[in-house]
């Protein structure tokens, strides 16, 4: 495993890749009076950019290292960097829509995008479309970034289509997010059915699955197996990922995540933890969760309550079971592909980095 | 010329190409409980997609047929008629987007996507999230429609790649559109010149420019010539085109357009019109213009009076002159062109539409 020299290479690539596309190229006239703005939004982009932890690129070239012919893996690693940083991309403007949908101030413990340009503009009307435009920029960075990527690859002609899907499956993810926002408290597995299928498509599609399948068309797998293998290794993992990452918010973190415990709670957020909780309550705890989530904010001291409540119902130790199916799921996936012991490995290797919680 | 049925054909296929992409897939697993906000998105994507007056398709198609070898025009007008709808449905999920930053309520005289979704679920919160998730949905699926047709065409290379940067100019264009927001009025010629450069890219980027681009491309042309011959004619008639159309919210059409007069000057938009007349007022009319757009509303009285003052300072008889010269250099630009009689003058017919101001 080389992540730290991979994850140097993510970074300084996926910043050089905005830049090329945010700003304004020699041969774009622009008036000058425009001009301060444009640079903002461009300067922007690249500050919204900084910092990730890169999981989905770093699984995009380990899935490459895993899958790909010796020779495939000498003449392509460039181009699947490109690609890998493409995620990287797409993640970034589907986060800054994701903050101005969610009204969030801060992002990576920044500014957020929308908040940031407002300031710069002395205009929340302002910010926002800024905002929204600059989130559709780099959603069109990616798709780029993937194109030119794509045609410097020995069989990359499925690879636009497969990262079109992927743009696709998260903004079906994200209208199901807001979705279960509307789902009723009353039916508790039906909430945590909802939840865990908006994990599928707003979490695993470009986290886990996405990487890996384009890995492996980047290593020249047709098509239809990759999707396939992808789905069956990416699609548990992703929804682990995400269970584990509600719960580190529960619970929190032996690494410093920098995030206070419990925001979910606090924002009231219809987690697979809540529907857990809800459904294995007695009918006091009951009805004092749903009054909780019901009400329009959540004090600290409801916030330490519910976190109270999750553990006593034993809502914490169900999604930690959860995780663990999950993971032992997709490692038989990977235990079943026909690679070398040594390939088999290092993609588990690579992908238990998605479910920290099951290795401390 | 065959424009009345092309443009059945175009609202046909854009319908369809939206509802495939838009609606959820007979594999796409969705809890049932989130699917009919799913659907409502998927409709909404269908409703908002109805009724363009689809002027970038018809030049899609127009451009092939005027540079296409004969062989060319039969084999590949399936796949064009898809890349001229992918346009679009650009330029519908861009008008989404848009209609969010501006916060506007009707569109094509029906309620905009957002506030559409906001009736839906009974809050502007969800409704603004799901405008946002709609308008990125139809970009994706523009780019994918435009793939798609790409990877059917005999000389399709660089299709895609011309369409990204005619999202990407696009987006530049929205940046720059608020930035002019920012402006100051006492520069008329400044701002003049920054209405126009907002104008080439939000404007003439993907109504003029591209659909000649796309249509040169998809007849064989290289990259390189395709892009400059479309910039030679397309960006003084996507000019041309923006300029007749603020001149028509000013003056009205003979063509009832459904829409009221003075909705720009109504919204208090910074047009070419405005610094025109502010260029040329005296110092009373100058300061009784500046105020009127420096407050916040501007009432029917104040709108009646703005008109006369575009009439009365001559701006409204500049912009047609600004008109009358763009649209000379665009016709002149086609004559250049080494094509047939015939071709030259179908081409010019197609472009004539997007300036009815000097027709009539």
């Amino acid at each position: 495993m080389t992540s730290s020299s991979d994850l140097e290479q993510i970074e300084t690539r996926t910043l050089s890749l905005v830049r090329d596309f945010s700003f304004l190229h020699a041969d774009d006239a622009v008036a000058n009076s425009c001009r301060p703005i444009a640079d903002a939004v461009a300067r922007q982009a690249v500050t919204s950019s900084e910092g990730g932890k890169r999981l989905r690129a770093l699984l995009t070239l380990d899935a490459f290292r895993a899958f790909a012919p010796r020779e495939v893996l000498e003449r392509d690693m460039d181009a699947v960097l490109d690609l890998a940083c493409a995620i990287e991309v797409f993640q970034t403007g589907a986060l800054v829509h994701d903050d101005i949908i969610d009204d969030s101030d801060l992002r990576r413990g920044k500014p957020s995008a929308h908040r940031a340009l407002s300031m710069d503009t002395h205009s929340d009307a302002i910010g926002n479309g800024l905002g929204i435009m600059l989130g559709d920029m780099l959603a069109t960075a990616s798709v780029d970034i993937a194109d030119k990527a794509a045609s410097r690859l020995g069989s990359g002609t499925a690879v636009v289509s497969a990262f079109l899907n992927m743009h696709r499956e998260v903004e079906i993810g994200q209208v199901l997010d807001l979705a279960v926002e509307l789902n009723s408290l009353d039916n508790p597995a039906e909430l945590a059915a909802a939840s865990l299928n908006v994990f599928r498509w707003k979490t695993a599609s470009y986290t886990t699955i996405a990487p890996l399948e384009f890995g492996m068309l980047a290593a020249g797998d047709d098509a239809g197996t990759a999707r396939d293998c992808a789905l069956a290794i990416g699609l548990p993992l992703g929804l682990a990922f995400q269970l584990a990452d509600d719960l580190l918010d529960v619970i929190g973190s032996s690494r410093n995540t920098g995030k206070p415990i419990g925001g979910d709670i606090r924002e009231g957020k219809r987690t697979v933890l809540l529907a857990d909780a809800i459904d294995a309550a007695d009918e006091k705890e009951r009805r004092e969760l749903i009054s909780m989530w019901e009400s329009s904010s959540r004090n600290e001291e409801q916030v330490a309550r519910a976190i109270e409540l999750f553990e006593s119902t034993g809502a914490i130790e169900r999604s930690k079971e959860r995780i663990t199916e999950l993971w032992s799921e997709s490692r038989k996936a990977i235990e079943s592909l026909n690679l070398p012991r040594q390939r088999k490995d290092m993609l588990v290797e690579a992908c238990a980095r998605f479910v920290p919680i099951v290795r401390g």
